[in-house]
């Protein structure tokens, strides 16, 4: 089964006018997608953010779980962060990958635009063959991924598609649905 | 296919020691939780609060969404937000679903502790026939719903599995693996 790594971006994303920004960490993202990495055998989470002050206020956030009082208080948080790398791009987080696994991972863009991507279940299958390579999948905060993040990826997995036409999922619910999508049994 | 609705339960719930306890409402559950039940077709979320003055906060919370400057700026969120019903207990939210849907829901007990209760491909059957009632998830906050609640439901519905034995997923998440599995294309 293939390695598989997130990868939270918060630059080049877009905001609700379609320009390209760069967002805010929030600590909620930084807990919930670390919960969902960690019961679905995510090997790393990684925070991405160009800037420092933001990566220093993601490792202080973890810090707290990781040590002292927050870590005696509850070691479930802690269990989960763990697996949280804080970064400067994609390509460091794609050379940490590689050095944990030994091999560049491929990259999986997500979009709640993507209409005609690659599905799930061919995605899961192959994530699961023996010789798989390792995988990152890419999610955007803010309005979602700018463009320019998609022409970096190897797959486009498709939308995930609820039952009406609303596609405005937060990205810490999309990235538990694509995780139980592609590992969940 | 069935009328579905969700309860967001604060009391009686457990805390970290397994003490039955009320758990305060989080905006981001109500976001989350709301954006996740527009798009998997949920008629109702309902956010279920013995305590006056949080049912008032929920309350504000939405309005802000709802009209004047918040409405203008993201009409995504109202769309969501218009699902919430807040009310003040289970009772409430049952007769609530029943003057919507005409029939008394089943009860949906959800919990990351049970193993041997139904599955999700066999809830999903029995909630796409023709006939099928309405019904109802419920969700804990905290630590989970108190045992008390699952005397309530008609289903105890299995615990999401990933692939590991970490079960801390965030009601967030869980709700909305809950949705795509019952749900989702």
């Amino acid at each position: 089964m293939a390695d598989l790594f997130i990868a939270l971006i918060h630059h080049p994303v877009l905001n609700r006018n379609g320009r390209i920004v760069t967002s805010a960490i929030t600590s909620l993202d930084l807990h919930d997608i670390a919960r969902s990495s960690r019961a679905y055998g995510v090997r790393a989470f990684f925070v991405v953010h160009p800037i420092a002050e933001q990566r220093e206020f993601a490792a202080a956030v973890i810090g707290h779980w990781m040590a002292g009082y927050g870590r005696a208080f509850d070691h479930r948080r802690r269990e989960a962060l763990e697996l949280v790398r804080i970064v400067s791009s994609l390509d460091e987080a794609l050379a940490d990958a590689q050095s944990i696994s030994g091999a560049r991972p491929i990259v999986i863009h997500t979009s709640a635009r993507t209409s005609a991507g690659t599905g799930y279940d061919e995605l899961r299958l192959r994530l699961a063959a023996p010789d798989a390579p390792p995988a990152m999948i890419l999610l955007g905060t803010g309005f979602g991924l700018a463009p320019e993040v998609a022409a970096r990826a190897d797959i486009e997995l498709t939308a995930i598609q609820g039952t009406s036409d609303y596609n405005h999922l937060s990205v810490r619910a999309a990235a538990s649905i694509i995780l139980d999508r592609l590992r969940g049994r």
